[in-house]
């Protein structure tokens, strides 16, 4: 695609299978440097009802027949193939004023979230259907009757709708949890950037790698789309409060309570610690992440620093090196080499954030950067949405209000001075509630003290110091295992998180019922479910024939005082209580010598182990172990082994087994209780 | 109180510290079964705003001055006192309509879950007043930057409006994990039986257990108090749907992204499986278990079963089992002996609930009881709001439209045959939502099927059976432990659900930084935070010394040949790879014989453990222990232990101390990780 000289296209709408323009030509999009047009947008004549529909009931079924390591494994190959067409990408992005560096976030970053979720979800989530929540629940005494919490994919469609600023990322990291959860999207991108977006829905389309349904794309305005959402729907959001509340109110979201998620601009502060005077290396680090924030994407990113909180002290200072950085930024054509900061996404941005500009400026006087006068290193001033960094301070900010309330969605802070870490955290709230915010400090009690106060109104908290200069991945950058979006004014929604924001998707379910009948339905081996085939050990069996409930309880070995000991010696291991009755009598726990924990698990392990060479290869670990009664000398113990869980990796010869292991005395006491992690082969043929 | 002939009585609101009455002396409300007044309720004059203030400003400081376990110890102080003075609030219930087994799940029912709530926090919970949330997450190759989510109490009020059917339990579940989680309440119960809610808070509020401040009563109407809820406040709503539209779509709540939680009614549903034939017990369970859903309360339960899907072949007999058994239900003034069921809760909401079967009546016809000519026991058939249970017959379930959207929330259900279990899962999904369903089986691939096909329209899911027909708790109950609420038409909501239901009242935030400031932060060691005092080895340290990141590296020891073999012939675990050179290395893991994971943890405890009597007084268990690298004769051992986590014991001399135990080899690959539990004495004189 020749991109200085194309011909403007016509954006179309992927629903129902198929690639649908609207009825109309549309509104023209622009090039956000030069003005030119680029593309034209429009949805008119399509049928929402039917593309949620047609989500429901192709692309949910379609995505609930695979596994959760068969979903991520199919979002790993797209990734890779999306990855290998960058450089499209990049070129379409330059257009809406991103710089290099702001498409990376974008292009990369929005790759690289969903290839995270993709090893997160094959490294965090079972190879199965349905998720467990939580422990066990006992809720009778006898055993009869328990329960557990299960998660399972919701039967509707996700609607995301998002922001102009991210048009790659924005999708890309909303699809891939809910592609990993088993439930179909349909992405909405704002209009001013959505050709970048349908681009890359084309590519993904291409592919070939999602099932039928899964994913579906609306270019333009969503009409009554919204009308047509239902109980087993979610609906994400992305942008301006105003909307955003509008679209929550929507009568049909609320009666059939739509889970709705919302993601909105907020004040986000950065705080400058009291330790980080001018001189500190978190001074010069502060200086610099305040500056990035306020010009990477033009300042129009949702996680900005808009409000600049600074000890009173080192305000002046901060204000000089602030503005002697910020006048450095080259602002530009986003395409030509030199520029550090591309425009705006459009002239009507650029008027809307000298406005805002206005109104913070009844409370605070800009100190660095001409609202009004465009200086441009390249581009075109007049026609290009260009606009330069403007730093306002304000001297009472606790008096103050617009600087709490009003962003200006561009490349605009404002600095405020505290005194006292109180005031810090009190002048943070005061944007009532935000995405992130940020302290710099080498000072664990300072540290400590500013992020447990700021937490409950933020999502997102990151602490800058020296220690992380080089590693760091700034206040501005949500990740794909960290949650993002923040209470009150931020919209209160909570996005990614990891295997968080697949559970987003997700039902929970509490399931109450008899061990045995409660472990056909979770897919794990619970107390009480009584024993599946225990005439073959069950070491002896494959992954293809081992059955959860398959159970060995084994011969009984009697500890002596001379095992003790002797263990005592060979390990090195002579605390007291195994070796000195008198102290260990007088220990609140015991009545006497014991024997080790560690020896009571080697002798479990030698009573449950089958030595010959078998399909269980290795033991690779131990979880929950318990030791609940204490064994002395003479006491005998049994081992109870029952398989309780299994799971067949997608992509090798073997998988995960989990083991119950109860050991007991010679009074049905439970001495220790743990599972027992092995690695077991998918098949074996004896010899 | 002399219950029969008292004078009605002008309930008071608790706001601000202080018992205040209405401006006016409002409306009269009546006993359910003689309509005799029985108070007055009024709440005009008082000041929302400053009642949201007061919790905010003073209930929440308090509350968040104290621990979880402190919080816990609170609950469980007040569950004691409020059980000893039951007998009071039985007296107060029989009033509202109420059987003494009604009351019983009322009364002790909600007490019973505050009290279950403070075990379980103090088992489950950390003694801190942060939770730590998930593991850490990994944000550099050099460890210099990593990621925590916390979750701290939100610094704001939760207003609890509640429905007239529970009085009691629908204000203590809810209480109970709000004040757990730090966070104070204000309660609004429906007026309807209000006195009795107002009745048990003037018992809460005089015995002075609860801080200043941290639990509000509002008798009457909340006026504008909505008006005034903030980003930091959350609100549950129980009762109608029409009434909690209303309310989430709320401006303040909406604008300010107020946590919303509803709770409404549903059309569960109760499935008899297929081979639930008559004859069987879990038919006969299936039966009793319809009758009691729809009497208790008289049918008044959100969870009720509202419809009863079975098999086609045996929905004859069930009607007539049905028929029988609702037809012996007596009816009368639940102060009567011998009375089962009691009357509805007003004249007004039996005319609703008539007006309702009529609706039904378009898809069904009654097949036992009449809705318009009451039979009593005892009681006035004219002034008491009774009604005798109706059971209606629905031929077409899937054509008709009532049966799944009218709920007449009184002693009603209606009976729709189903073909085959996926007929059977396509009904209840007709309901859009519903808190609760169940399935009465005995065969786990039934179990299995009609679960996983129900859950995601489902709260909860109980399974019914005759090996727990007496330890079942029963289709309608709620219990703390599990989740109550349910998506779609049952509101979306989760409340309860254990401690999933404490975190609903805090904010989970993302904390980012180098690992010595997050571990400042959290209170937890982790990897990367670097050593504290190495100076004395951790174990002569009690709690009062002990802080986290104080460690030992221990000396080291080489594993020899002959160790593994005398360790394989000491526990009897002679598995191959332990013994046979040439099968370990067949073995896709191994390179050649290799130690025992046991051995490894034994010669590691043999190192790092101090022998002599001192503060550590017990290894208690192990968690999350994984071998990393194998372990060949000739590897030489280091340990290094790592205070982790500390956490006193709030009722005892000790409290659980956790070490991060990390095992090297001569190249310092990590060939064990995993963390040691002991426990440890607060304070320890040197002998």
């Amino acid at each position: 695609m020749n991109v200085s000289a194309r011909v403007p296209r016509r954006l179309e709408s992927y629903v129902c299978g198929r690639w649908t323009p609207g009825d109309k030509q549309g509104v023209p999009l622009l090039d956000a440097s030069t003005g030119a047009a680029i593309a034209f947008i429009d949805s008119t004549g399509i049928d929402f009802a039917a593309a949620l529909a047609y989500g429901r009931e192709v692309g949910g079924p379609n995505l609930r027949a695979l596994s959760f390591h068969e979903r991520a494994q199919m979002l790993k190959s797209l990734g890779q193939v999306l990855m290998d067409l960058k450089e499209e990408f990049y070129a379409e992005s330059a257009l809406t004023g991103a710089t290099r560096a702001d498409g990376w976030v974008d292009i990369e970053g929005g790759i690289g979230t969903m290839l995270s979720y993709s090893s997160k979800a094959r490294r965090e989530l079972p190879n199965t259907r349905v998720l467990l929540d939580g422990d066990v629940e006992l809720l009778s005494r006898d055993n009869s009757f328990s329960a557990q919490h299960i998660l399972t994919p919701l039967h509707g469609i996700a609607v995301h709708i998002n922001a102009f600023n991210f048009p790659v990322w924005g999708m890309l990291e909303k699809i891939a949890p809910t592609l990993i959860a088993g439930v179909p999207s349909l992405v909405k991108p704002a209009s001013q950037t959505a050709y970048l977006t349908e681009l890359v829905v084309r590519r993904i389309i291409e592919t070939g790698i999602l099932p039928e349904g899964s994913l579906q794309l609306v270019s333009g305005s969503v009409g009554n789309l919204l009308d047509h959402v239902e109980g087993q729907d979610a609906v994400t959001f992305t942008g301006s409060a105003w909307t955003g509340r509008k679209l929550k109110s929507h009568p049909a979201v609320v009666a059939n309570s739509v889970r709705f998620t919302m993601e909105a601009d907020s004040l986000n502060a950065s705080i400058l610690g009291p330790d980080a005077a001018p001189g500190t290396e978190e001074f010069d680090l502060f200086v610099k992440e305040v500056a990035r924030e306020m010009t990477s994407k033009a300042g129009q990113k949702c996680t900005a620093i808009r409000r600049v909180i600074a000890p009173k002290a080192h305000v002046q200072a901060l204000v000089e090196a602030l503005g002697d950085r910020l006048s450095k930024t080259a602002l530009g054509n986003p395409s030509d080499e030199g520029v550090r900061m591309g425009p705006l996404a459009s002239l009507a941005q650029r008027d809307e954030v000298r406005e805002r500009i206005r109104d913070l400026s009844a409370d605070a006087e800009i100190v660095a950067g001409d609202p009004d006068n465009v200086r441009v290193f390249s581009g075109d001033a007049e026609k290009g949405a260009f606009l330069n960094p403007v730093l306002l301070y304000c001297d009472k900010p606790f008096t103050a209000s617009a600087v709490h309330d009003v962003e200006a969605f561009g490349p605009v802070s404002t600095v405020m001075p505290y005194e006292g870490i109180e005031e810090a955290i009190a002048l943070a709230h005061k944007g009532k509630g935000s995405l992130v915010a940020s302290v710099f400090t080498n000072d664990p009690k300072v540290a400590e003290e500013m992020v447990i106060g700021m937490a409950p109104y933020h999502g997102r908290v990151l602490i800058g110091n020296r220690a992380s200069a080089k590693s760091s991945t700034g206040h501005g950058s949500p990740l794909a295992g960290l949650v993002h979006g923040g209470p009150g004014r931020a919209g209160g929604g909570e996005e990614m998180g990891g295997m968080r924001g697949v559970k987003h998707y997700m039902q929970r379910t509490a399931v109450q019922g008899t061990p045995r009948l409660l472990s056909a339905v979770t897919g794990r081996w619970i107390e009480g479910a009584g024993a599946g085939d225990t005439s073959v050990h069950p070491f002896r069996k494959s992954l293809a024939e081992l059955k959860i409930g398959d159970q060995i309880v084994t011969a009984k070995r009697t500890v002596t005082l001379e095992d003790i000991e002797h263990f005592a010696h060979f390990t090195g291991d002579t605390f007291y209580a195994h070796m000195d009755e008198a102290a260990a009598k007088a220990n609140p726990f015991f009545d006497g010598r014991v024997a080790h924990g560690y020896l009571i698990v080697s002798f479990a392990a030698g009573l449950f182990v089958d030595p010959d060479p078998g399909p269980v290869l290795a033991n690779y670990g131990v979880d929950n172990l318990r030791f609940l009664t204490p064994v002395n000398p003479g006491d005998t113990l049994q081992v109870r082994l029952t398989c309780k869980e299994i799971n067949p990796r997608a992509n090798a010869d073997h998988g995960e087994v989990r083991w119950d292991c109860q050991v007991t005395n010679q009074n049905g006491a439970v001495v220790a209780q743990y599972d027992v992690l092995t690695m077991v082969a998918k098949t074996w043929n004896a010899a």
